[in-house]
């Protein structure tokens, strides 16, 4: 049950709004308020009736005791943390939608005075789709929602913001941000860059004319957002370059195996690999609601 | 249309019996016979109402004058070639639908009498199930079929294949056995191989439990047949060597992007990748009946 009177989302994108029309989609009674730069793209989430109210103006907009969810882009959140602590609210709780966690509850212990009431989430759901127009009330049903509180989060905020992703259907992980980071940056931020590293080769070499479904899923990922994923790169570097390197490592063994016409050895690697994903796929299938 | 009295059909796996059912709801007239070395494999094909007639033995089962089309795995492809020689037939027109293009010609330029009445397809259709049970009817519907005819190939052989393809609702591309290796070693095999290491990295680094829909497409491909698939590699080793090495210097200057903090270099990979793709998805989208 989620016990706040206010919940604050600044920027109201694809994750914004959708966290809005889940809100009242879920029976929240409380005020759901949208805070932003642009007026064009508030006025799109208030249309779609995720808001009750919009503003640009973070001191008109937040209300002691409000539960404040930063969905912008993470380069923007310097700037949003600078808001939060100008408009001078007591007992808020923070949390926000970023894809990489350490810079980030780094930077919130930098910027926010009483940064014991940040706690980072980072809700598994996305989409393809773009700004308020492509946000969904049912995007985080059943998905996890991973959350990074360190040893300073106040148990008060964690239980706020857990109430929250499960209000919208999302079940909670804890993890540190590193360990968070460490996971992404393999399952998500190292996939993106081999569907774009694919796209590349075939850009060199040719073959698009007889490209199928193989292909289309394979390299789905090189058609996300290209600005938010820099940032998302940029925030995550030294994980991400880890696991670029295991991922070399993976490929110069598959290269020896190949060339020395070593069919054992292949297929034992793709047997392998085969049953690790099917096992992964079977539990998560498990996982879903039905 | 397809002029032909019988399609003799050798190994009825997912894609020879999916040939038989599409002919069976083209209208095809004449007769279609299943071939095999497994009875059971067979019988399933004829109970789905692929094939009028099975047998083990090629010389009871094929008719002069028939077209052949030899769909068992690549390793399979010498035997097959020498059992349809002992059979002895006069007029037959051969072709399969193997993944891989170069070894396949070669043998049959090495193994078959009158090789000239053979002619290498790729249908470029397929599916993550596996036999008869899994074989579909509009498998090939509005799919490309690549052929591979050589200078030697006799024009009414290949004027039989396309006539087969095109009966089953494909669009029909021409190209040499090398380019068509070259291809698929881009958009296929090395796709395939790029997801069987994307899963070694999950297994050696973590991140199982948080993986989400970006992991699941970028690793489908790794669900697929091992043994068909070390198979296919085994077959185009200097291509999938090629189209290694060119993922290798992708790779090679990315991690020097991203290990520079280059984000604008970075950014203008992704924008570059993305509007690529999205060109092609684009064009697919065009290409596909409604």
């Amino acid at each position: 049950m989620l016990r706040v009177k206010q919940v604050a989302i600044i920027g109201t994108g694809l994750l914004g709004t959708s966290v809005g029309l889940a809100l009242k989609r879920a029976g929240y009674a409380g005020e759901v308020v949208g805070v932003g730069r642009r007026m064009a793209t508030l006025e799109s989430a208030q249309a779609r009736g995720a808001v009750d109210r919009i503003s640009t103006h973070y001191a008109s907009a937040l209300g002691e005791g409000a539960l404040i969810v930063i969905a912008v882009p993470l380069s923007g959140f310097g700037e949003v943390f600078d808001r939060i602590v100008e408009a001078d609210r007591r007992d808020l709780v923070i949390t926000d939608v970023g894809s990489t966690k350490t810079m980030v509850v780094e930077a919130a212990a930098r910027k926010l005075r009483s940064w014991h009431q940040f706690v980072g989430s980072h809700p598994m759901a996305g989409s393809e789709q773009r700004g308020p127009e492509g946000a969904r009330a049912e995007l985080f049903e059943g998905r996890p929602c991973i959350l990074t509180p360190t040893d300073r989060s106040a148990a008060a905020a964690v239980a706020t913001v857990e109430s929250l992703w499960t209000m919208l259907g999302m079940s909670i992980l804890h993890m540190t941000p590193q360990e968070h980071d460490r996971q992404t940056a393999v399952i998500s931020h190292l996939p993106h860059l081999a569907s774009v590293m694919l796209v590349e080769v075939a850009a060199a070499m040719g073959g698009w004319e007889i490209a199928s479904t193989g292909f289309r899923d394979t390299t789905r990922l090189a058609s996300s957002n290209p600005p938010m994923r820099a940032d998302i790169v940029a925030a995550n570097r030294p994980q991400v370059l880890a696991a670029i390197d295991t991922l070399r490592d993976r490929l110069d063994s598959l290269r020896q195996t190949v060339e020395g016409g070593d069919r054992e050895g292949l297929l034992e690697r793709l047997e392998s690999a085969k049953a690790q994903r099917d096992r992964w796929v079977r539990r998560e299938g498990e996982a879903q609601p039905a």
